[in-house]
């Protein structure tokens, strides 16, 4: 597979906006610029919980940091709970008449992806909800509420491991950020059509966590290209769609690939899979083109590749399962005619009408509304 | 200040409840347990945004995981944003007539805190949500998605600094807990009385993440002890205040000095401080106790310390500020009846009634309301 993550640029004429770079004045005002929407929400349900976990010894926990009092009485080994991935989630009055969607978001970032967005618009989470879904927010294993695998890093701290043995954090820079996310030809000058409220490009920097993913599988590169994946992340999200009695699931850059690998866990309840830029596989085995060509599956793609879309990992896999019976739509925005949408499109000017492309694609492909 | 942690066992008859610890089956369900409220919640506004934050230079970013290519293209050194902190929130209709109220979680742990409880039922978000209140809860800065700052982690990794130089990661286990947040004499046995739904203790390991609080703050201690602090979390929270014009903060915990060090900034909008668990200070100046006297201030814990409440600190705080006009309570539940609650009472089963004491004491104390 490709790895979704190739944003070279391409020749544009660029708006150069230097002097909205992370640390200019523009962040100081993110609370009073969120905007209030023109109708209430109401909601039958609103909550969070956490699907799977496993307990794991801990050996050193670090409390000497208060003294050795306080170290003998509470910091002896014990156990402590890894791999569990936090959901939250809400239900309007109706929803039931809905598949419950479940997004999850990609590198460096957490849940946060898809609430308010960096210039203070309604995300993805409240307008899923208020088009009457019941609509879930998945935090990898690994990251943000749903904590992280400790072990090592105390470990090599105290000269009980190799500090070569660490796991590797991965740290989403700025220039990072605006290169992968597709926001320009190069740091500091975005396209001039670019999408992304590039005035609040420093909020979205506010959003990029430490990334932890390396306590969680082996390798980034296999996880990205294996259909086969021992990803605690990836069993959560098949087990949550059992649970939910039937979902579809959404990853988006990093976890594009998660919905195809959840798929692949042939647990029920999986009834659609939606994959933001991109995640597709050109190494599936005719066994799982034979399970994928049972689910819907739609892979959706913003503006300004550098390679023409959809790229051929996308299309060989959708001439397999479409050659198969399934059901495999490929959509390139700008092929809809919406123009400069980046790889955050969630949060892009247009985030909603991007949303309203999947809605549609729900519509007659998983609920099979008529047209 | 005497540590707020300090959970010594007291006599008691205790019942054992060692086949319900962590790898039981009860995490199986959870989802299938979260209740769903008899009545709809209808939201004027809902969304999250960060207040704080400053960009720092990164030298490592560990790319390579990817490949040379890769790393090459988007690994270069840039900046990331540190010490930001994430507040979601919810406003119900009318909520202009309550003083916002701001919600920050302990050690270990993240906003979850505030959220559905382990048994699935209703927490303190939502209820304070219900009762009127513009309802926030802040993540601490360095934590869940707030993100952390991750100096020197990978610079150790890559033999650029001493291990020993690495930050601490605070582990709370299974029998940490157990102690610090009194559910029993003696970790397995629970307290006859424990209000924790100790039936679903697994379902809290869960909430439990690495603390990398001192990402933030170079001592723990120092934190627990000084009225005046640099940690980005204390300056952040006075600011949200600010920018709501006026709020009530609260803190729990290893955050229960927040609300105090807060006014500390003496920086406009605080209202009201509430402090859980304890958060007293021994060792204000006459300056200090002068800037607190201004400030309804509320201080409540549970039952089963194994000193007589409210401890020393607190009743020389409390004698200082009264005697110099202030407006400082003490509550100790189980001197209102209430008897068996854990130091984490927005969890217990009675987790609501506690949640009215709180209600009560802002009605006649912040928000002035006749009795």
């Amino acid at each position: 597979m490709m790895l979704s993550l190739s944003a070279c640029p391409r020749v544009a004429v660029a708006l150069a906006l230097g002097a909205l770079l992370a640390g200019g004045p523009a962040h100081a005002q993110q609370l009073s610029e969120v905007q209030k929407p023109a109708e209430p929400l109401t909601l039958e349900q609103q909550g969070s919980f956490f699907v799977g976990g496993h307990p794991i010894d801990i050996e050193i926990t670090e409390w000497e940091e208060l003294g050795p009092d306080f170290a003998k009485a509470f910091g002896m080994p014990g156990k402590a709970m890894v791999d569990q991935m936090y959901v939250q989630f809400q239900k309007p009055p109706g929803s039931e008449r809905h598949v419950p969607i479940v997004f999850l978001h990609g590198c460096c970032l957490t849940s946060k992806t898809w609430e308010t967005t960096p210039d203070g618009r309604m995300g993805w989470y409240e307008y899923f909800t208020r088009k009457g879904f019941p609509t879930y927010l998945a935090e990898q294993s690994g990251r943000g509420r749903s904590g992280f695998n400790p072990t090592g890093f105390n470990e090599v701290r105290e000269g009980k491991l190799p500090p070569a043995e660490q796991r590797r954090m991965l740290l989403a820079t700025d220039k990072f950020a605006w290169l992968i996310f597709r926001f320009g030809p190069k740091f500091g000058e975005a396209w001039p059509d670019e999408q992304f409220p590039m005035d609040h490009v420093d909020q979205l920097y506010k959003q990029v966590v430490p990334d932890l993913i390396l306590t969680e599988v082996a390798s980034l590169g296999k996880q990205f290209g294996s259909p086969e994946t021992d990803n605690p992340t990836v069993v959560n999200m098949a087990t949550l769609a059992k649970e939910l009695d039937g979902a579809i699931l959404v990853g988006h850059s990093q976890t594009s690939p998660v919905p195809t690998q959840a798929a692949l866990k042939q647990m029920p309840g999986i009834k659609g899979l939606i994959q933001l830029e991109t995640g597709c596989f050109s190494n599936l085995t005719p066994d799982e083109v034979k399970v994928l060509a049972r689910i819907p599956m739609l892979v959706v793609v913003g503006d300004h590749w550098d390679t023409p879309q959809p790229p051929p990992d996308c299309k060989k896999e959708m001439d397999e399962i479409n050659g198969g019976g399934g059901d495999f739509t490929f959509i390139s925005l700008p092929d809809l005619g919406m123009k400069g949408n980046s790889h955050m499109f969630m949060q892009d000017k247009n985030n909603l009408q991007v949303a309203d492309v999947l809605i549609d694609w729900i519509d007659h492909h998983v609920e099979h509304k008529k047209n």
